[in-house]
């Protein structure tokens, strides 16, 4: 059920994410071709599905907010694209195809994540059905969760701790950021355009954060244990990088605990907040068992 | 006169910036350290300051908007940092000292970058004294000056450009998004905080492309003429990386002959516009006359 919830919802945001960018004119063709070329690589969509996930259940249309939602997925984008780097992890796969600077060159692949990033807050600001004051908080939400306190933040951590040991709670700071806060940001937006009441936003956003770890977890699991055609990367990366991961840390049999347990805790909130029960509930499981 | 006003400016900005980045947990404090390190590098501040002078003629306190004016410094400094890179300009120099990848590494110095960038955005969210619909106004604004269609596809075809011939008309195209995009944008931005009517928001639109264009010019006469100790950076620098500027294209002479022409269309639309009289005047001239 959360299953085929999840894939309608991802072929929404594939069919609008092929409108988006087009070139404003002849001498950006390239930079647009090098931003499509990730974005339309057909990824998961998580982060926005799980937006308009929320919307929907808290009764609104989701299609009504497609830009919101597109702008998570933009910046998810353009993170990949910059990890994917050679300064960075000098990765050559991603999603089945060679990485962005594989086919463009570094130069033009470290714009074409610079385009999608600044490229979301403008989605973000051209939002329709969306009050002002809710509009700036998203922007706010967004920022806040993407930028140098959140997401790239975890990721700088990420880039200095590789040939280093970490402890369970310098892990878990690093991939609460690097992960986490982008996972927790579709949960805070969709909680801010539906208005809810303080107490609500702490269930969901407590919520978000098992959502985040259980997700890492999982992810850590999965270049172990993934196939090169399940994930259409290389598996075992980690451990040739020597980066401490849940699985290095903790060991394979613990680390799948630890998820089971955070799925647990997140399906556990579903009673605290009926209305959005169903989903609090199922998606847990269904990130739990993916193989991809 | 006006390099008196602009220098109290840059002092007002200086001293804010130093107040505006500090870690959020220790194990963000390299990347913190990273984007300081180019943020506090004493720039001219050229971009927040025409923002604050005009919000000032309009009849505004300046120091009630500094968050807004800061997100235009983070966009500036994020795009050299990222020009800077091995993988683009590979420069190792900037305003007088080693660049951030040469301090930092690529890695580090591209998430630098991109925590900036993000950054400003988060500024903008949280700027006081603005109603929430101007403030989306300022997100839209510096996002598309910035995004796709401005800055970064400039920056984009520059890359392209290298080694190749363009015409005069390319290379106007080129340099109205790389750096026209972003200087147009503090004028945008202060007629959007300043509730500007919809003629007067067109003569400054027209006043800031003249004056883009008039600064990229005599940036592209500096980069001959200006010494590595007024400039903080190697000269001819172009002409090694055999880029097209509007010295190569057109010779020294006649890019002197246009900086003047159009630092005088600048200049004449004073008459039209006198509240703004006295900068839109005096700036163009202060530009022109700049060594560094």
């Amino acid at each position: 059920m959360i299953q085929s919830i999840m894939e309608e919802k991802k072929a929404l945001i594939d069919r609008y994410l092929e409108t988006i960018l087009s070139p404003d004119c002849g001498e950006h063709k390239i930079l647009y071709e090098a931003m499509n070329y990730s974005l339309l690589a057909g990824g998961k969509r998580i982060r926005p599905s799980l937006f308009l996930l929320l919307l929907e259940e808290g009764g609104l249309d989701p299609e009504m907010y497609m830009d919101a939602a597109c702008a998570l997925e933009c910046i998810h984008t353009y993170s990949l694209i910059h990890d994917d780097l050679p300064a960075m992890d000098n990765d050559e796969f991603r999603r089945g195809r060679l990485t962005n600077h594989k086919v463009y060159g570094a130069g033009m692949a470290t714009l074409a994540g610079d385009g999608l990033l600044t490229f979301a807050f403008q989605l973000l600001s051209r939002q329709k059905g969306i009050s002002p004051d809710v509009r700036c908080e998203l922007v706010r939400i967004l920022a806040e969760a993407a930028g140098p306190a959140g997401m790239v933040g975890g990721q700088a951590q990420d880039i200095s701790s590789e040939h280093r040991r970490l402890s369970l709670e310098e892990l878990r700071v690093m991939d609460a950021c690097k992960t986490g806060c982008l996972l927790c940001a579709p949960v805070d937006m969709a909680a801010a355009v539906l208005s809810l009441p303080g107490e609500e936003r702490d269930i969901l956003a407590q919520w978000g954060r098992h959502i985040g770890l259980l997700f890492q977890i999982t992810d850590d699991m999965l270049d172990v244990s993934g196939t090169l055609e399940q994930m259409g990367k290389k598996s075992g990366q980690d451990e040739v990088m020597d980066k401490p991961t849940y699985v290095t840390v903790l060991g394979y049999g613990e680390a799948a605990r630890k998820a089971q347990d955070e799925a647990q805790q997140a399906a556990a909130l579903a009673a605290r907040l009926p209305v959005f029960g169903r989903i609090l509930r199922d998606l847990p499981l269904y990130l739990i068992e993916r193989t991809k």
